[in-house]
């Protein structure tokens, strides 16, 4: 089988191996179509959380995905739910850009029409806001929760199970996940061992165009 | 592998085997977690072409999604690029449903901002027009071509190639193809010899959420 090679952009700077390469391993579980090179983003150990620090990720963002498609890839992800640099690498790359929270909110458009939005940061992926339009009912933040490991604690997952049940309130069947730190810890199957509610991950939702591969 | 069990629904009324489990075999090559049964709504020989047949339809289709969700199925599926009693099936079922059209263009919407949209009908389909937003940049519909049939003659493959080529020369990068008979004859495939662009077959869009159960 002849493996599609993804260029993996992480967008935070990072030599933790297992946080590194947490999203390669989790797309190399289901997509075994994908031979996957992940490289992070330097001098950003916070990653992306506000509109400085995607501005400051841009120019980083896109000189990784020019090497990506200079030395090796036949993809580049952009494994970050707000898309950064999504349009100035697809403009400059001739080579097929896929950005998390693209995948992620069109994914869920596919499947509903009531959608809700988990998010850890302040605002929603507008990304993911527009392209869900009128399909979105709510996004959510879970109180007390304003990182992703944050989630990992006990008041963390409780916060954010209380918080996934107000979007089904709402009248959501359907939750993205609005970063892809909730895929780094699995918060995808946290919430599907107690609610009966479709829930994207942001990654796997990548995985999916990129595994088969039209393009 | 425990398989997911489709409910696949045709909107054209067919007892030719060949054209009605067309969409079903299609799907069964690329997706071997899918166990699909296919069955076709009564009495529309010509399927769904303009608003009066769809609105014909629309009863017809939710009585089989009621059916398959009775007898059967795990998820609906409905064949069309029109997406006719997705909205309607979604209120009445407790099952997902599924639409071509609507997955097709949310998987271009997921790699690509520069869409086309090849029609064969007089007016593209709305629900896909819709979801693809400002990223739309063109429907065309190849001269000549007004039935699915007429793009297997050599002047309906001509022309609808030359279609392509005017997507193409306004900058789309991606064709999302607005009718599921294109996928009944293997469209996709005619394009992709001849040009270098990405071509998004609705049927098999729709198995990736499909395949993919997240839900």
């Amino acid at each position: 089988m002849k493996k599609t090679k993804v260029g993996l952009i992480r967008v935070l700077t990072t030599d933790d191996k297992d946080i590194l390469y947490a999203h390669e391993k989790k797309l190399m579980k289901y997509f075994s179509n994908l031979q996957i090179t992940t490289r992070c983003i330097p001098n950003q150990p916070e990653g992306i959380y506000d509109e400085n620090t995607e501005k400051m990720a841009i120019p980083k963002i896109v000189e990784l995905a020019k090497q990506f498609e200079k030395e090796y890839a036949d993809i580049v992800f952009i494994s970050c739910a707000n898309d950064p640099a999504l349009r100035n690498t697809r403009q400059i790359l001739s080579i097929p850009v896929i950005g998390a929270g693209s995948c992620c909110a069109t994914f869920a458009l596919g499947i509903s029409n009531k959608i809700g939005i988990l998010m850890i940061t302040q605002n929603a992926s507008q990304t993911m806001v527009k392209i869900l339009g009128d399909n979105l009912i709510s996004c959510v933040r879970p109180t007390g929760v304003n990182k992703t490991l944050d989630l990992l604690t006990e008041e963390g997952k409780r916060s954010s199970l209380e918080a996934v049940e107000r979007l089904i309130e709402k009248g959501c069947d359907t939750i993205a996940l609005a970063c892809t730190g909730m895929s780094t810890i699995g918060f995808a199957d946290m919430i599907k061992k107690t609610h009966k509610v479709n829930v994207i991950d942001p990654v796997l939702a990548a995985g999916l165009p990129m595994s088969y591969r039209f393009f």
